[in-house]
């Protein structure tokens, strides 16, 4: 008989969490352990390993789990590995699955977060029955997990789908965490919203509920708190972030023609303050033999559930 | 015993082409009829299905032949349809690849150039082996035939891969023919050379060969011509085309990671000339994690004969 579980690993600066999932996308049994406070990954490794086992009893022990599947920042698909990851205690090369594995007894498979993101919308999500999509996270920074004919696109070293780091501004762009400049993110993630609301409110003269906070500490929930009491300098800034989306949006169907966008994440919480300029700029920008055949959808995955979702997807695919 | 050979059908707006190929990429027999002579599609299969008849007969029959491969403009491999393609003399939706396989009952692949080029270049050419590539091609347009994990991305309607439509200047772009402005296609096509030399010659005040042609009649030929004679302001020309090619490769590879992007058709001829501003901006605007990674390679397929084993690598997915 097929296997009934699997397990889902979401690690993250601050936390790690896992879950033992079933086939329709519930979360049975779940821990959490602080991942910062593991200076030393073979000290968190057996600590994880501690929860996992403690889970897996719950469920049935491990004759009932398929894999395990990890989602973690710079997380390596081909090798297993996370590979110098700039928000995790551990700098160098981490051959992370194969040391869970070797602990529990699991076969584990690992990937970045945006794919593991994708890989959850294809099983439980937005995307079901869908071949080809793209997932669009929009937290701190911008990610993607790029799916094409029913597969996940890792690119021949593991790294693909960096969308958050395509060029949208060849001038005068924006400086982004990469070092380049005019970068998708430094425009369209949280941070990039919040650049936005103070580049306007230096610029600009109108009044907004804006300018009674310290410019400095304004946040994205700031300018989406402003927005929804209707505050006019807030909603244009959600419209200028979903036309460089839109346009972006536009060049990736260039690229592999999917069935439908998704976003993910923490600003996508932003609803149709955000979805209707890119729509609007998407199909304003789109080449016509694409014109109104993509669709743009909001994750399905529940918030608080999506990350270990995502991860546990990928233990469905393991032998 | 697996059948021998397969036959690639090039269909331009001028002549159509076909030959009859074995697994090593070698044309045995070959044959050609003039599309243009043709208003009525009934008409031209029925020539056509004369001409691979005749082949097919010189390499043994119907029996030795595995596939038919059919490359076209516009053509969609989903449904074997060419659909509105405005060179060629039929201007409706027109289901190709089931009228030839009809008329000569062997099964019939179709899809469009440079998806054609790209399985080539896999099957017979720079990208054997490889599993994640690009094929650039660079004529009187911009296309390419993108493959993922070894398979070539259609996307979800069949028409992915519209790379020399991704928008490259988004203020004061050229206008392209494609209704819009600032796509890749308007500035590194053949074309675009062209219209890059008759701007530099309108702005500029320095001295070039290129000053003794009428404006208007000037070809990205002349522009070649006058670079290898190392004249100053074409050498420029053909590193402004490379800049903005290197701009959008960067931007490719955060989507995709390919091991290579490929270089195909008439603009590529000219080697170093673009090669060299190629490669330097691609690394320049690369995202870190790809630095150094991707190889930047010309067509390994004849360039008379690309056409056609492009087309024939497409018969040898049939069953």
């Amino acid at each position: 008989m097929e296997k009934p579980y699997v397990v889902g690993i979401d690690i993250g600066g601050t936390n790690t969490v896992f879950g033992v999932v079933d086939a329709r996308g519930q979360i049975l049994y779940s821990g959490a352990i602080k991942t910062g406070n593991f200076p030393d990954v073979n000290d968190y490794v057996s600590e994880l390993a501690k929860g996992l086992k403690l889970v897996i009893n719950q469920a049935g022990g491990k004759e009932v789990i398929k894999g395990i599947g990890v989602g973690a920042p710079n997380g390596n698909f081909f090798n297993g590995c996370i590979e110098f990851a700039p928000n995790l205690p551990w700098k160098e090369k981490i051959p992370l699955a194969q040391m869970i594995s070797d602990k529990v007894g699991i076969p584990v498979a690992l990937t970045n977060d945006a794919n593991a993101a994708a890989i959850g919308e294809m099983t439980y999500g937005a995307a079901r029955g869908m071949k080809d999509f793209i997932v669009i996270t929009l937290g701190t920074g911008v990610g993607s997990g790029i799916v094409v004919g029913g597969n996940l696109v890792y690119g021949h070293d593991g790294f693909a789908g960096e969308l958050g780091h395509v060029i949208m501004r060849r001038n005068n762009g924006r400086l982004c965490g990469c070092g380049r400049t005019g970068c998708l993110e430094a425009y369209a993630s949280a941070t990039g919203v919040a650049r936005t609301a103070r580049e306007y409110l230096e610029i600009r003269n109108d009044a907004s509920l804006l300018r009674d906070l310290a410019p400095d500490s304004i946040t994205s929930k700031d300018v989406y708190d402003a927005a929804a009491k209707g505050d006019a300098l807030a909603i244009e800034i959600f419209e200028k972030t979903g036309t460089i989306l839109g346009e972006a949006f536009a060049d990736f169907v260039a690229f592999s023609s999917p069935e439908a966008i998704i976003l993910f994440g923490g600003l996508a919480k932003a609803g149709d303050l955000l979805m209707i300029p890119i729509k609007r700029s998407m199909e304003k920008n789109m080449l016509k033999v694409f014109a109104g055949k993509t669709k743009l959808l909001f994750s399905q995955l529940k918030e608080s559930d999506a990350a270990v979702l995502g991860a546990s997807a990928l233990g469905w695919e393991l032998k």
